[in-house]
């Protein structure tokens, strides 16, 4: 998924992922043994803690050692003038370090020590009527990966003893909450509310072994949606259609969120960027994009496909008619020219303008772009930013427990329409994982936008 | 839904709705066919603006004909530290009086003149690119029952000018926005915040026919839902098998939204009565609870049905064991018995009272109670409140908007537990929609509790 992007004829996948479409390679059974098994161990919180913190003492000259995460995790809010708690989705940055997606948590890591101590709510006999026994501190450090569990009724003692412990001590978070701001106002602790997410944002960008398993979870498990996809369209009457058996398959693998909502955009419909009616007739379309990706353990997957949907007279199965490959293909073009380039520390520019480069030269060779004279060289077309009309926004973004993940160091104040919409800018750091999504769009909107201005 | 309901073994369904479950007697045709006509029409706004109006100027003695209601609708919110938006759910009030779902809109209800203008987004020529046309005036006069559409840029000079016009007008809202504000402090126009939610809220009760057809659909739809999941049962392995059978019945019907979080327990976890993990395998358990209903136009359906899992040796489909079926046939006597007395102005505790002295024979009977002697009589039992360790919950709920409906006047105050937890109390009024949802559960936390206490 892109920021107003839903590409109609587009290839996406990230520089650790596994392709995901059916024609693609497959990975081999090996890569998935590898990936279970990983899971089957702790998400690493407190190495990420450890990564903040590490990054954290380069940043402020005197934490060395004396210093405290504090981080509330997201809470249950109820919706507005209702009963019933609004859908659950936990603070990025609280599970980065801790793992944790339950409502109502807190937790503290303490340097010196390197202890991760997570607090969850006390329990409540009448919720307990309601809802069976919640989540045990014995089961939160069996679970988690974490030094201590204590009830969320000890977090205000337990910072207070933190303080009092050592007058120098630097507590690093975002918000305070009320009980423990009165207990740590006592004492002569300082605090900084500025730094933590930065270092966290920042922490994120390189992603560990763990997180790269559960992308690729994330992406199986949308895989076996897009095929199933693949399989409906002889049946499907409607794009609503094809949304329902991709989230059915999403949620029978386990997977009960979606990392994004999912565009279903049939025939025109595909080149609305942001199309989110999935609601229209398939009759009498040649082609459906599906921009869909499922959610697991807090980590997003995105991948794009379009597929045809109509049959040829010959074929069983649906094909594209000849216009339509040769975009579809042009797209893979661009796609492959530029996961060529994909490789740690390159400067992302140079894949976007790659990925526009091929455009340009497949759209002078299918004859909807003219040369406006012989001596016009695709060089120059690049100059006129001709290619923005039919590919607008960036080549793709950073993908993690966000679809848009944190890191890229985006400037959308940039005046040229080539590259103000790029999401990264500068050099793919190893380790990031990203999204590589080109594509060409035949769309009123943004070629009138783009030749206007 | 209850708030804790979750009834392993029930049946449930509202005042004027068409049984779902696919053993009870079906609406007839024609019955469709009026719901389908209803529904080509537009959602009576003006006919709801009129009736808060009246409402309100019963409430204030100075609001005869000099009012204006202004409301904002929900707006579009981020998610936190991310740049998607939360999904969205428009404010019930605003959709109450204006049938919009749109987000970031405004309305202004005028009593004198019974003009009712809606305030939509201005065209943004960059959101155009990303997500083509909006919605404009135009097409919001053909949609929506509405006399006037405006862009939200004239908001704050409409209001001014209203508050010019009339000294003597009298403003109902909930929040004012900013520049309105600025605007309206400048006249002598009196504001009140604290009515309008309250009026709208008692308007709510009683639903039109429109109403009642939204739910219906939305009815007729969880009801197909319902149906493919029992239709699902011989071939799904796990609980998310049935919850994702149920989620793609419901979009491919076009309903994109669930009234609530689904419960798909099976086996000893339909007896927590939020159960919300929809994860367990289904092997070597005899029943599954499914507790889900579709959403259809901001309007709920609430759909609890038990379903056998377990396929006796001799006939091909799934059947309930013999303790199971005479569980179940007690909770359709409760509810049969609690349906029987429902009638326009009926007090709620006499359906509720019913429901648990058919509990109490019927537990009598299996054998589960024993008297303590030969004299005890249902209504000693009754009075020991021994079945709310079996039926912890209300009765019902109102229907509409949300799934718990505005409306009822609970007490959950009340010492006695068997009313304790009741989310209507006295007379029903013509034209609710209600919920009549009893439950027997077997659950040590719940009996634990009752006979603790």
């Amino acid at each position: 998924m892109y920021h107003g992007p839903h590409l109609p004829f587009s290839e996406e996948s990230s520089l650790q992922q596994r392709p995901s479409h059916p024609t693609c390679t497959q990975a081999s059974p090996s890569h998935f043994d590898l990936q279970d098994s990983i899971l089957q161990g702790k998400y690493p919180a407190k190495a990420h803690c450890a990564k903040v913190a590490s990054y954290l003492q380069t940043k402020s000259a005197n934490a060395a050692g004396k210093a405290v995460i504090y981080l509330e995790g997201q809470k249950t809010i109820l919706i507005e003038d209702n009963d019933e708690p609004r859908p659950f989705r936990q603070r990025r940055s609280f599970f980065y370090l801790s793992g944790c997606s339950l409502p109502d948590c807190h937790l503290v890591y303490e340097f010196s020590s390197s202890t991760l101590t997570l607090f969850i709510p006390d329990l409540d006999p009448d919720s307990v009527i309601w809802s069976g026994l919640p989540l045990m501190p014995a089961e939160a450090l069996r679970t988690y990966d974490i030094d201590n569990c204590l009830p969320n009724s000890s977090l205000a003692a337990h910072m207070s003893s933190l303080a009092q412990k050592d007058s120098d001590i630097r507590f690093y978070l975002k918000d305070i909450p009320r009980d423990a701001l009165l207990s740590i106002a006592e004492t002569t602790v300082s605090t900084d509310t500025n730094l933590l997410h930065p270092a966290i944002d920042e922490c994120r960008v390189t992603k560990d072994a763990y997180e790269v398993a559960l992308i690729r979870q994330a992406n199986t498990i949308s895989t076996a949606a897009h095929t199933a996809v693949l399989r409906a369209i002889p049946t499907a009457r409607n794009e609503q259609d094809l949304e329902a058996v991709f989230t059915a398959s999403c949620i029978a693998h386990g997977a009960k969120h979606q990392a994004y909502p999912g565009i279903f955009g049939s025939g025109e419909n595909a080149a609305t960027l942001h199309y989110q009616h999935n609601n229209q007739p398939l009759s009498a379309r040649a082609n459906i994009l599906v921009d869909a990706g499922a959610e697991w353990n807090c980590y997003c997957s995105d991948v794009t496909r379009t597929m045809p949907l109509l049959r040829s007279e010959e074929a069983g199965a649906a094909t594209f008619d000849p216009p339509t490959r040769a975009i579809y293909t042009l797209v893979l073009r661009m796609q492959t020219a530029a996961l060529s380039l994909l490789k740690a520390g390159v400067a992302w520019e140079t894949l976007h303008l790659r990925a526009h480069e091929v455009a340009v030269q497949g759209l002078l060779d299918l004859g909807i772009l003219r040369r406006p004279d012989e001596g016009c060289t695709v060089a120059d077309l690049m100059r006129e930013r001709i290619s923005v009309a039919f590919f607008p926004h960036g080549l793709g973004h950073h993908l993690g427990m966000d679809t848009h993940d944190t890191g890229g160091n985006p400037d959308y104040g940039d005046r040229d329409s080539l590259f103000r919409f790029l999401r990264i800018r500068g050099s793919v750091p190893e380790g990031a994982v990203v999204t590589v999504e080109p594509g060409v769009y035949f769309c009123r909107f943004i070629s009138g936008a783009v030749f206007a201005g």
